[in-house]
């Protein structure tokens, strides 16, 4: 190792140790840390060359699929649970907060901010919804002027920036702010499962897997408030057939909802509706900042 | 674990457990590997979403510069010390055999097939080098009708397929069968050291490091005879400023050669050169079978 040679005994700190001379000593750290790890994996997988040719070829097609709209490389990110383990390291919440999960790739900006009580499904397709609940602070009370902006997929599995044209506009995206009494209600459409995109790299690697592309239905939450940690997450439903199975590991015990099915017909008039509809009422604690 | 749900804790087991459905018994084992030691990576990094994004653009941009002619991720793989891991592991030889290293890019197929003794040299640029040697099996023994197909670059650093319409097709390349002796020799012009590719991202990444791009000079060799193992391989020169610091780790002990400048005018005459020359003389042992 002291004249800079390689050998399969010590090949990651001679690698590392070319690094001495790095201005940036985090990046220094991680590169020889990625280093270490990555040589341990091929010695321990015995690599051959076909396949780390078949490897090579893999991570190049899935960059070639990149574009302005397409992220293949976040998306195998999320399929190999490194965006949960990220999203977890980095967004940590102290005990009694609530928990994160991925933000996903169908945020966009811009929602328009709605009255409490309005509904976000514009072109009313879909299984209608009640949603709501309270915005506390970790000792239980209520937190004014709370933002949420909610966004989910349609009953059909599609977000509505995948279906320009066929869905309105901002279809299933709102912002609310919360009163003195932290309370949120809003009306929406219960949202289904559906695939992330597998007509690429990271799909073929999912076959190959034996796996399935599938998120289970779920709904997007970003909260803040002042004097708050931002919360970025989702409520699922326990029902979904891919709860067990989320395809990009988003779901925690304590991200589940319950969608009551209220056919009782005084309810539904209370609550504004004229048939049956889904009630799920989900509290969110925020951890200070 | 059993519902499937993830934790910071068991993150890697409850990814790998999705996979055991896989058709392919050695993918499946891999990914489990390679999932392991990549969460492993990052929660020994503690990486930041923000250091996540960094990762995810730089292998995004790495396959967007690939093209028919250019491939990053085998430099980055290069860099990394893991293409030098995967010929290691992929082409160990046994004791007394020599040593392989990595191929590198700038091999072509079809260079002229030449008579003992040629100058592969077809421009006269550089310093006139003689290299000479026998191909020998593991007990010593000359190795007849052995193939060795040579390349490298010229005295500036530059392969012929790198200067097209500048060197000569075929410049610095050709094919030796050996005779009944083992033996082979051959005129070129001394090579020298020079950059890998470093305008793309690995050269940014080799910058950030505080790493050059240089390998040192070396001749290219692929050495085959029936009834052994093919040999990929290069000799260096011990005295080039790169030797201990090899841009791609190609370097070992065993591969280097002497480059003895002639200064005897008789030994010059003898050799069929009319001034100095350098004579690199280097014996290889060819493993069976």
């Amino acid at each position: 190792m002291e004249k800079g040679y390689f050998t399969t005994e010590d090949s990651a700190e001679v690698v590392a140790s070319r690094n001495v001379h790095a201005n940036d000593a985090r990046l220094r750290d991680c590169m020889g840390v990625l280093v270490k790890h990555l040589h341990a994996a091929v010695k321990e997988m015995n690599l051959t060359q076909d396949e780390w040719m078949k490897g090579i070829a893999f991570l190049t097609q899935t960059g070639q699929i990149c574009d302005d709209w397409r992220q293949e490389f976040i998306l195998l990110s999320d399929v190999l649970g490194v965006s949960m383990l990220v999203d977890a390291l980095d967004n940590a919440k102290p005990q009694g907060a609530s928990e994160g999960t991925v933000l996903g790739p169908f945020h966009v900006t811009g929602a328009p901010e709605l009255a409490m009580g309005a509904d976000i499904c514009l072109d009313k397709k879909g299984e209608p919804m009640l949603v709501r609940g309270r915005i506390l602070d970790i000792d239980g009370n209520p937190i004014a002027n709370a933002k949420l902006d909610v966004w989910q997929a349609n009953d059909e599995g599609f977000y509505d920036v995948q279906q320009k044209g066929i869905q309105p506009d901002y279809n299933l995206r709102g912002v609310f702010k919360t009163g003195p009494d932290g309370q949120y209600w809003f009306r929406a459409v219960k949202p289904k499962y559906y695939p992330i995109p597998h007509d690429g790299t990271v799909g073929k690697l999912l076959q190959a897997l034996g796996r399935h592309p599938y998120r289970p239905a779920h709904l997007h939450y970003i909260i803040e408030a002042d004097g708050y940690q931002r919360l970025v997450t989702h409520i699922f439903d326990p029902d979904d057939p891919y709860i067990h199975s989320d395809a990009v590991f988003g779901v925690k015990e304590s991200l589940m909802a319950d969608f009551k099915l209220i056919e009782d017909p005084e309810r539904q008039r209370d609550a504004g509706f004229d048939g049956p509809y889904y009630d799920v009422e989900h509290d969110f604690v925020l951890a200070p900042a």
